[in-house]
């Protein structure tokens, strides 16, 4: 069976038959021309929308369906996390070519609902459609944070040092080895773990100064958080936290790690450690500082270089 | 020059300077990890997703680049004025061919940004990315109502007037003669005006206990608001506004008029009234009642037949 067994409105009654029933503030969820939400207490609206196309982000091929759906929330979940909101509710909006199993459909969905649960956001609403090209799916975020606890790129001062989670480079190898044929790292590629609550804990204790996320990479990063705080930054080579599999240039430049990069002014880093122990994700490293020169530089054994920004070319 | 020969960042840049400076309740806008809003005070958020894929929803032989921009948040816009919501702001997600041209990206952009001016919807965030295979544009509409004003699709009672805007059929000729090479209601199909203001004025009244747009066909909003409703519904063939252009069977199953079908009690029939010549959008029509019998009928000359909801199979 495909979806071109079903109806969009079949379809739609598929999904609404997996999704739970959801929670009070949701005063309208699926099945009306529009959601409708009570607003959080005390809160700012924090909204962002990210898509997955085939061909692009992922192959039919690499991942399963349940991957696929896991990653196209799992990258608007990173989203949130930097700026320190808490998930509440999410749209989807499929676009489907004609021959995509229903099996699949039921799968992608489920590895969706399954990371959403976690998280405790409803789905409340989107669209299916037809797609003549490959599968593309859009998902909007919606987060709350309180006003003072937003993590944004701008903010960070010379003097702050940087911090990042995790080990970076590995969803840079799982590419490369998915495109080999074999599996190293391949889940990092595949189903990225978005640093939710290192996020809203840090936030809550006004730690940090900027945040962002790794998806294109950490040079990118923090060249964005640089050139929204109008300062620069050293970054040590050898301090970056290269995972075991990869090079340093994958950990630079690899892009889709989906950790995150804090700027902490000293004085707060103690504060800053214990919340990120609190949150018992994944530890942090120490690889810098913001320096009032606005260049972004990469220091090794050798004399600093420039670090590129190293982003794709469209 | 397309749209390969920038990056992503460059395109961001380039869409950016397009963009007017936003307003003081959008605390963080473009350029961070997500959108910052402040909550509008006394509203409820209404949210809705709705895409537009090449092939699919548009030709680009048939729609400029500026017309699918404006029909990307047309379509969305409907979906708040069919809930009674204000716009508040928006967020786009595009996937461009890579031989996408420039000059169509900017007149996109510019079709898009226009409308959102015209209604005061400042554009907050999204993403762009590379499609493999047609152009893909994602719109997340935001909009806020007071929450006893929400315009739901459930609320009819039988006894209710059923009313619809316009005249219909209109986008469904448009379809026919573009195919033709003719341009007969071209524009109904590539440029649709939704019903915003008169959607949000009836809401402001509370004089309607349900409304849907019309973006499947009026067949399919008289079915969708009789189910959300557990009704039935009569409706009389000849009041059913056709556009002179059309056939009956275009009006009523055409799809994509993206006019408002209302529910109304009789005894509220005359300020409805007043409030539709208030928002002074469009007339309405009058065209049957809602029934306690769970059918969908459809009265002409002869014996009421059942109205078939005329959705296409995906």
């Amino acid at each position: 069976m495909t979806i071109s067994d079903l109806t969009e409105r079949a379809l739609i009654a598929r999904l609404r038959a997996r999704v739970p029933s959801p929670p009070d503030w949701v005063l309208t969820g699926i099945g009306d021309d529009a959601a409708v939400l009570a607003p959080a207490r005390g809160m700012v609206e924090v909204v962002t929308t990210d898509s997955l196309v085939e061909g692009i982000h992922f192959r039919r091929e690499w991942s399963s369906a349940r991957d696929i759906g896991h990653k196209a929330l799992a990258v608007n979940l990173s989203d949130l996390a930097a700026m320190g909101a808490t998930p509440r509710a999410l749209l989807l909006s499929l676009a489907l070519p004609p021959d995509y199993p229903l099996d699949d459909f039921d799968a992608l969905l489920d590895g969706l609902l399954t990371l959403a649960t976690s998280v405790k956001m409803p789905l409340v609403g989107g669209n299916i459609t037809r797609s003549p090209g490959g599968l593309h799916i859009d998902v909007t975020a919606i987060g709350g944070v309180r006003p003072r606890r937003v993590l944004r790129r701008a903010g960070a001062r010379p003097g702050d040092r940087l911090f990042v989670t995790g080990a970076l480079g590995a969803a840079a190898v799982g590419l490369v080895s998915l495109a080999a044929g074999t599996n190293e790292c391949a889940d990092a590629q595949r189903r990225p773990s978005p640093r939710l609550r290192t996020g809203i804990i840090v936030a809550n204790t006004r730690t940090a100064t900027a945040c962002m996320d790794l998806s294109d990479g950490l040079a990118d990063a923090v060249h964005q958080i640089c050139e929204a705080s109008t300062c620069g930054a050293e970054i040590t080579a050898g301090l970056v936290p290269v995972h075991p599999s990869a090079t340093l240039e994958q950990a630079l430049s690899g892009g889709e790690d989906y950790e995150l990069l804090f700027t902490v002014p000293k004085r707060r880093t103690r504060m800053f450690l214990t919340a990120i122990c609190q949150a018992g994700e994944v530890p942090v490293t120490d690889i810098g500082v913001c320096t009032r020169g606005r260049y972004v530089m990469l220091v090794g054994e050798n004399d600093p270089t420039p670090l590129e920004p190293g982003f794709s070319h469209f």
